[in-house]
């Protein structure tokens, strides 16, 4: 019999979040407060999070127990199952081993309820009442809308108009939980109101949504803020993945060689290859690849600039060192919704200007190609996010055709499209389109960068 | 440390499926043929199946072994998981403990392919190019989409036009995995062209599709019919769900009293409870109640006649003895499509008879309230199908809470309901209602019934 599935009892599930920062071969770049161009500290993140996550925020601990009341709702799902792709490899008679973690059996179909859950635990640990946060297309907003309903949190969650109008799917789904989601921009907050007056027709975008989330919650005794990637505790959060996976390649006796994730903020695939990435900075694998993939209509980390840029398009948040396409960057609409986003998640920028992972990006097209070769090998319709990853994938995977080696592939496979059929029909029937962006218009976007403050 | 989920390792998954024909006290009423009124044999179901399903079909065997290209499709998402719902039992403060088994992991987010895998691999293994189906909302059609993928089988599905139009993301799965579907009435057959020319804005039925789907099958000699419930070889391949669960409740050092499940044509629910049955009717646990939820709006065990009917609305199949509304029974258009179907599995009837199983009809709006109570507990958004059976195991929870009584309830979970999102809408809106079919208009669908012919 081969085997097909690496499966962890809930009793093997890992306790501890791994957190890379005692690991860093060089310390992370601080964190600057915008005004003063210094190290922003644990209490100017106060009004926003709840302490428990601004100390992860800093955390010089390499592992951080995971709560038992974390644990407890992670195990309604938890562990993922770790997958041997032999239809996949067979279709594309390669010698290499490929392997996939599939994230997409939880509740809200992705990885997000791995940081979604821990931040409503601590929230709800200090006394909040209530979250805002922000949505795109619905993944992290429908994930939160999950974990709040099991701590009995009141969330707001403001979605990008164009998005609620045309994919009313993923803002059911969070109500079905319960919460309460409406259109940004909203008449709800100041920033809401001013682009209202301003523009009454407004299809909104993410950064007005995370403007009016910060302010709800920056105006509210009872509110959080609270975000779905980017930040080193969500990073941190996601690290149950790269250890339950880590346990899972033992099982199967395998190491891999290649490490392949997609990356829009950074976190589900960070939370995949931290542990690994250890491994390669002590030495025992010094010749593992971390391939990080995006977009070639979003080139954070392939194009972008490594600077101290805003978080959010309104300019209210600390400034990160990161590689970002710069603040104001509006991508196109691209199905990978998850992917558009200007910057990239601190610790991946410094892991790469380290040389310790890579990044490629790839284009529209060519990676629903690969999700439909995926969907009618392995079963499973993914992401258009995961498609990215797939792609990569598949690519390295005919590599090792050509050169007649059996590398051994682990893929970070995000999680389900069943709320992205209709990106799925755009391909099929050929109307799917490539996005490449002009090296001009990175320049441009990259033009009204804050500058780097004299720390 | 709770235990919350009961996991079985590939290794230990069934590698057969348990037949109930040899165990039943008395002997199954035979399928007739329509014209002769007697017994079909074999050679009658010939144009339409593979003989290794015709075989087991009538099959005295009471273990049938599942073939290792089928267990090793399987093992891409089986052995399912088994729940215990703890988060749901505190919300409902009820002493009694609730089991679920989720068939909503597998790739097309239900039980379905259960049976697909293994129709797909018996017409492949016997020389058959391709397969006709037909499907309502499309969760049999994605699932036959499915598993023709995998081996390699062409699929044309005739899907029911109101339901191609209004709900597209089925159909579009379907396409992913490279079936070719169709709205029914089509032009493609003598069935569908007949009613476009007397009314081309026809809308469909499921009758017709099967009408559409059988005529395809019949005539051409590379093609096979498939069918995703009702016979006795889809309820066997579903099999496999209650041996799973019988294996992981002796984890959980538990028997159930309850067994709750929904039925539409019952592939589902006898799947789960079939190898159960058996201990009751050898007298293991002889007070073991199994409980059969049906909509109110189509009441087919509770109020139908159990009697000689035709399997589909057309009157092409042959006489199956079940519980029927008439074969020309049109059920309202309820959400929960997968229960809307005017006959029954003989098996469950036939036990229904004997006083092995008992039936309950439950309102629409009752349900979805129990589907988001179980969202908001337990985080799993299910099929408006399934939400038939969690409110009949909320209401047996309650009264466990009343009698405080520690009964031990298992749910059979049949899937997702990620592509029914526009219901749980209707029903947070206030819009859905509820509809108790008329005992006037049974009897009126029950006076056309064919008569039980001579044997």
């Amino acid at each position: 019999m081969k085997e097909t599935k690496f499966v962890l009892d809930e009793k093997e599930m890992p306790t501890s979040w791994y957190n890379i920062l005692p690991d860093l071969p060089e310390p992370l770049p601080p964190v600057l407060h915008p005004g003063t161009g210094n190290p922003v500290t644990p209490d100017d993140l106060a009004p926003l999070f709840p302490m428990g996550l601004i100390m992860q925020e800093f955390s010089p601990e390499r592992y951080i127990e995971i709560p038992e009341e974390v644990q407890e709702i992670y195990r309604t799902w938890r562990p993922t199952i770790l997958h041997r792709a032999h239809r996949l490899e067979k279709a594309l008679d390669t010698p290499a081993k490929i392997f996939y973690k599939y994230e997409g059996t939880s509740q809200a179909g992705s990885h997000k309820p791995n940081t979604a859950v821990a931040q409503a635990y601590y929230n709800k640990k200090e006394g909040i009442k209530r979250i805002a946060s922000e949505t795109g297309a619905g993944q992290w907003g429908s994930s939160l809308a999950f974990a709040c309903a099991l701590f009995g949190l009141e969330l707001k969650v403001y979605m990008v108009k164009v998005s609620y109008n045309q994919k009313p799917y993923r803002r059911i789904m969070m109500e079905t939980w319960g919460a309460n989601c409406v259109p940004s921009p909203s008449p709800d907050t100041k920033a809401g109101r001013d682009m209202l007056a301003k523009d009454p027709d407004c299809p909104g975008s993410l950064g007005l949504a995370i403007s009016e989330a910060v302010e709800d919650a920056a105006t509210r005794e009872d509110t959080h803020y609270s975000l779905g990637s980017v930040l080193n505790h969500v990073l941190l959060h996601q690290t149950i993945i790269g250890q339950e996976a880590m346990k899972q390649m033992e099982m199967a006796n395998a190491y891999p060689d290649i490490i392949v994730g997609c990356i829009g903020g950074g976190s589900n695939f960070a939370g995949m290859f931290l542990p690994f990435v250890k491994d390669k900075i002590r030495g025992r694998k010094p010749d593992l690849r971390i391939i990080n993939v995006e977009p070639t209509s979003c080139p954070t980390l392939t194009k972008g600039l490594y600077a101290y840029d805003f978080g959010d398009a309104a300019g209210m948040t600390p400034l990160l060192k990161m590689h970002t396409l710069g603040h104001e960057f509006i991508p196109p609409a691209v199905h990978a919704g998850g992917l558009r986003y200007h910057g990239m998640a601190p610790i991946i920028c410094h892991l790469h200007k380290l040389g310790l992972v890579e990044a490629r990006a790839v284009p529209q097209v060519a990676t629903f190609e690969a999700g439909v070769t995926f969907a009618r090998t392995e079963g499973i319709i993914s992401a258009p996010e995961t498609n990215h990853a797939i792609r990569a994938t598949i690519d390295e995977a005919l590599k090792c055709k050509e050169s007649g080696e059996s590398k051994t592939i682990l893929l970070a496979h995000s999680g389900h499209g069943h709320f992205d059929m209709a990106a799925y029909e755009s391909y099929l029937s050929g109307k799917l389109t490539d996005y490449e962006y002009p090296e001009e218009k990175v320049k441009e976007a990259l033009a009204h960068l804050p500058g780097t403050p004299t720390v």
